[in-house]
C-alpha cells in the first residue's frame, strides 16, 4: 500500500488531454493527520471532511488492512466531499506538514472500565505515536483525543517538547456538548441556545459550574437558587450525572462512542484551522489556576486559534467546585507519577 | 425508549424562564427516516445530517438497544450539527410525515457472497418495512440502499403501491462516484472534473459506458478510441474492474462498507429535497428503454426533484453495452419470479 | 418578464436525451420570498441562497427591470450555489407556497434621517404588499425589516390577520451581533464566543441587557460591577453607544447597509425553516411582558422554530432597563395612533 | 483608520477574565485579499466569506470612507459567518501574507461600453496596485477580475513578476455558468448536470465549445447534429448570444453586475485554496496552444490547486474554433501593444 495517490506512467491519453503548466502541489495547507481508525478516529476524519474542515486528512494506524479499507472507502466518496484529498499509511512520512494532529489510537474503553485503567497501556503507544508526528510536523498542534484524555495530554505534551498553547486534550468539550443537549431536552430551547460548561477531569469526576448556566444571559441560578444540589425539588443535578454516565451508557447500547467524539474534535479543528478565537472547554495545562499546583492538564474553557490555545477563561467557581478540581488535579498527579515515559 | 425528545412535567425553571407564545411545531418539513442502524444506514444519517441535508431525521430498527446507542450517540453531538433533531424507535410511529425514507436494513453482503444471494432473505424485511413506511408517510419518496438493490427496489415499488417515479434504488450511483475518483487519480484532476458513467446492475455486471467519458467536454474516446476494449494499450477498463471489485476489497480489508454509500445517499436525498433536477444514476424502473422488455429495475442517468425521478437519459449506448443491459434485466426477471412477496 | 422558469416548446433534442417519467414539481417545500430588491433585499436573498437557508427564493419588487436585473444576476451564479431555483416578477403570483416572506420594501434610512420618521410612508407601502403576500401564501411566517422595524411588525401584524407568533420583525439580532462583535475586538474572542444580548426597539432607544453579558458563562459584572454605567472606568457603555451608532455611521461612509443585516435575517429564516428553537432577539408582541401595556412589538429574545415564535425569554432586567422599555413600548403606541392603515 | 482589529490598552476586565497563555496569531494561513470594494469586489469578498472559502478577508481600495463603512458592515455580521476576520486599509501592509489576491479595481463596464475600451485606464490602475501586492505577499496567487480581464491579466503578469501558472483571470468561467444555466432551462435540467464550455475571451468573441456540450455523456451535437450553427432549428446558438448579452443586459437592467461573478470568482478561490485540482475556465497564458502565437492570456480550460494553474485542457476544437481563437490572440496582442505599462 501506497498512501499517497497512485502513479502512473505518464499516458499518452493524458498527454494528449492536458498541458502541463506546473507540477501540481502535493498540500492544502490545511492538512490534518488522525491517528487511530477505530469508530473514534474515524468518526472524527468523516466528521472534519463532510464539515469541510479540512480538504486533506491522512490517516495512520499500524492495522495496515483496516487502514487501507477506511482509505478507500473515503477516497470512493470524495466526489461528495469537494474532491477532497484522503492520504493513509502506516508509515508516518504520509502526515509531513500538516497543521493538526489528532491523536485517537489507543485500547479504548470497555464496558464497565474507568478511563485511568487505560492509562499505561495507552502512554506506550504515545511513546511511539507522538515523536513521529513530531519529525514530520514539527510545526504541528497536537490534539488527543484517546484515553484517559487528561492524562494522555499530559503525556503527548512532554514527550513532543512542544510549548504547551500546542498540545490539548479534547476534554470536556464533549461532556459540554451532552450537557447542552440534555438542557435542551428540558427547556424546549436548541442546544446552541443553551449555555453551560463542564470543566475538569472527563470522566467520572468532572465538574458542572451551576454557577454559569445561562439562558439567553438568564442565570438559572437566580431562577432556580437550588439548582445543581440535592436540595434542587427538580433535580438539574441529574443532567450532570447523565453526562458522566452518557459514554458507559453509549457503550453498553452500541459498543463504542463515535459520533458525537467525532464532532466534538471537528469543532475544535475548525475553530483551530479557522483562528476563530471561539471557546471551548478543552484539557489545558493547568498549573497556576484555580489554585491548582500540579502539573497536570484538565479541561477549562480556553481561545482556541491557529496557534493553539491563546488564553483561559477565569470562571468564578465556589470554593466546593474548585476543591473538585484540585482532587481531580491530585489524582492526575498521583497516576502520572508512576506512568513509566 | 421513546423515539421523540424526552418530556417533562412543566417545570418552574422553565415557567420563570419562558412565556409560551404558541406550541413547538415537531416537524421541520424535510424530515427523513433512515430505516436500519448498522454501518450503513448510520453512515446515511452521518452524512445527512454533517452536510445540513436535512435537520430532522429519524432511525428505526429491530435492535433497540444499538438503535438507542446509536439515536443517543448522534443527540450528544447536536450542538455541532446546527441542532438537528435526531428521533429514534422500533415503532415506526416514529417516521412519521418523512419526505424520504431511506431503507438500508438487511443483511449485508459477505465477503465474496455476490449481491444477489441475499435477495430472498432481504425481500422477507421489506415486506415488514414498506408497509409501515407507507403507513406513516403515504407521500414520502423511497430510496431503497439494501442489497441486491435493483431487485429490492423492484419490490419495494411493488410493496409500497407508489408511483415508480417515487421509488429509486440507490445504484450505481456510488459505482460512478468510484469511477470518477479512480479517473482523477489517472489524470491529476478533480473527481468533481471527471465525468463518467456506470449503470446498469450495481454489481458485477455493471456496464461503464465508454462514449461519455469525458474531461471539460473533451471525449476520451476521441484521444484513445481503444478505451475500454482489452485493446487499449493504457487499459482503461481496469478502472471499471476496480469499481466492480471495489466493494468486494474495502469488505475484505475493513469488514464492511459505509463512508462512501453513505455519502452517496446524502447527495441523492440533497437533491430531492432541495428539488435540484441534478442526474444522478440511480436504480429506476427500466421497462421499455434501451430495448429492455423486462419488468425491472437498474441504473440510468435519473434528473432527481422534488416529486423523485423526473426525466431518465437516454444515453447513447453501443449494441454491446445495450446488450449487456438486457442481460442484466433478463437476469433481474429471472430472480424476480421466484421470489415469494 | 416571466418571474418563472423559461418555458419552451418541447424541443426535438429534449426529447431525444430524456424520457419523461413525471412532470417535474416546481416548489421545493422551503421556498422563501424577499419583497424588495434594493441593497437590503438583495443582501438577505444572497445569504440566504449562499448559505444554503433555502434552494428557492422568490424576489418581488415594483420596479421591473430591476428586478430582473437581480434576477438574471442571482441565476447566472445558480451552478455555484447548488442549483438553487431564483424567481422574480412585480405579480405576488410568483411567491405562492411560501414558508417565509421577508419584506425589506420600504424607502431606506437616510443619513440621519431616525427610523420613526420613515414610518408612514412604509406603512403605505405594507398595505399594499401584505394582503398581497397572505393571498398567495396564507399559512406564511412574515418577517418584517423594513424600519422603523418594530412599528412596521405590528402594522404586518395587523394587516395579515395571522396569529402573532407568525409575525415578527428582524428587531436587534442585528443590534446584538454588533454588540458580539464589539466585545470580541475588546477581549480577543471569537464573537460566537462572546454573550450579550440588545433589546428594545431597533433604533436610538435599545437596551443593553448588562445584568446578562456572559464569557463562558462568567459574568462580566461580576468582575467589573460598574459595567454599563457612566461609573465604569473602562467605559463599557461605549459599545451600546457603537451599536446605535452603527448604522447612522456605515450609512454615512457607504450609503447605506447591506452585509450584516442580510447574514442577521438568513440566520433568522434559518432558525425557522429548520426548526431549530435557536433564541434570537427579533421584534415579537410584547404586551404583557416587563410590564408593557401597551399592543406593540418589541425585541426580546425568543425561541424560533417551524410556527415562528413558539417562546420569549423572561430576561432578569433592572428597573432601569423595564423602564427604558415601557418608555419605548409607549414611543410605539403613539406613533401607532396616528398611522393610517 | 486602521484596518486590523481595534487594539485595547488591556483592562482590568479581560486581565481578570483571561490568562494569557500564548499571544493570539495574526493569520489563518488561508488569507485572500480583494481589491477594489465596488459592487464585483464585494461581492467576491461576500461570496467568499458566506461559503467558508476562507476565514480571513483583507480589503484594499483608494475611497477610505467607502472601504471602512464595507468593512464595518461585514464586521457587524462576522458573528453569522463563523467569526470571520474581516480588515481593510487603503495601505496594502494590510494584505500582508495573502494566499490569493483578487483584483476587482479598475472603471467598471458602462452600459453599452466594450469591455476593450476600459484598458489603458484600468493598466494604469494596476500598475500601481500589483506592485504593493507582490510586495506584501511575494508567493501569492493573483486572480485579475478587472476588465477586459484577458489583457489585464497579461498585465498583471508582466507587472508582477511571478511564474504564469500564479496569474490567471476570471474569464470564462463566468460565461460558462451563464451558458450551463441557459441549458438548464431549455432542458429542465440542473445547471451542475448541464456541461458546456465557453472560452477565448471574456466578452463579445468568446467561443462556445458546442463540440463537448453534453448531458451525462451524451453529446447534444450527436442529437442535433446542427447545434450551434445557424441551420439549427431549435436555435441553441441562441444561448451563446444570450451569454455574450448578459453582461450588457444585467448592466443595463439593473446598473451593474456582481452576484455572479462574486460566485464565481469564489468557486476559483475555493479551488485554489482547496488544492483540489477543479477544472475551470480561466485566463491563462495560451501562447504555444491551439496554434496560438502570441504572448497573450484567453479563456481555457485549467486545473486549479494551490499552485495556481497546474495544467490546461488541449480541448479538440473545429477549425473555426481556433480560428477565432487566433483572431482574439491578435485583437489581444494588438491592444497590449499600444500599452503603455
Amino acid at each position: 500500500m501506497n498512501g499517497f495517490t497512485y502513479t502512473f506512467p505518464d499516458m499518452a491519453t493524458k498527454q494528449a488531454l492536458l498541458t502541463s503548466v506546473s507540477p501540481p502541489v502535493v498540500s492544502s495547507g490545511n492538512k490534518v493527520t488522525v491517528v487511530g481508525v477505530g469508530q473514534v478516529g474515524m468518526a472524527c476524519a468523516f466528521s472534519i471532511l463532510t464539515q469541510h474542515v479540512s480538504s486533506e486528512v491522512a490517516l495512520v494506524d499500524c492495522v495496515a488492512d483496516k487502514l487501507q479499507g477506511e482509505m478507500l472507502d473515503l477516497q470512493h466518496g470524495s466526489p461528495f466531499m469537494k474532491n477532497a484529498k484522503i492520504h493513509a499509511s502506516t508509515d508516518y512520512a504520509v502526515t509531513a506538514g500538516s497543521r493538526l494532529c489528532i491523536v485517537t489510537a489507543g485500547a479504548r474503553q470497555r464496558e464497565g472500565e474507568s478511563r485511568l485503567d487505560l492509562v499505561q497501556r495507552n502512554t506506550d503507544i504515545l511513546k511511539f505515536i507522538i515523536p513521529q508526528l513530531i519529525k514530520y510536523s514539527p510545526n504541528t498542534i497536537l490534539l488527543i483525543v484517546s484515553n484517559p484524555v487528561d492524562i494522555l495530554t499530559y503525556v503527548a505534551w512532554k514527550l513532543s517538547g512542544l510549548p504547551k498553547h500546542r498540545v490539548i486534550g479534547s476534554g470536556t468539550n464533549l461532556d459540554s456538548s451532552r450537557f447542552r443537549f440534555l438542557m435542551s431536552q428540558r427547556l424546549g430551547v436548541a442546544p446552541t441556545s443553551c449555555h453551560g460548561w463542564i470543566i475538569g477531569e472527563h470522566g467520572d469526576s468532572s465538574v458542572a459550574v451551576w454557577s454559569g448556566i445561562n439562558i439567553a444571559g438568564v442565570n438559572l441560578r437566580k431562577i432556580n437558587p437550588a439548582i445543581g444540589t440535592e436540595e434542587d425539588p427538580e433535580q438539574w443535578s441529574d443532567l450532570h450525572k447523565q453526562v458522566v454516565q452518557s459514554a458507559y451508557e453509549v457503550i453498553k447500547l452500541k459498543g463504542y462512542t463515535s459520533w458525537a467524539i467525532g464532532l466534538s474534535v471537528a469543532s475544535l479543528a475548525s475553530a483551530i484551522l479557522n483562528n476563530t478565537g471561539r471557546i471551548h472547554a478543552v484539557s489545558v495545562h493547568v498549573q497556576g489556576l484555580h489554585g491548582i499546583n500540579e502539573d497536570v492538564y484538565l479541561s477549562l474553557p480556553a481561545v482556541l486559534g491557529a496557534d493553539g490555545v491563546s488564553d483561559v477563561v477565569k470562571q468564578s467557581l465556589t470554593e466546593d467546585e474548585m476543591e473538585r478540581l484540585r482532587k481531580s488535579a491530585a489524582l492526575m498527579e498521583e497516576v502520572q507519577k508512576n506512568l513509566q515515559f
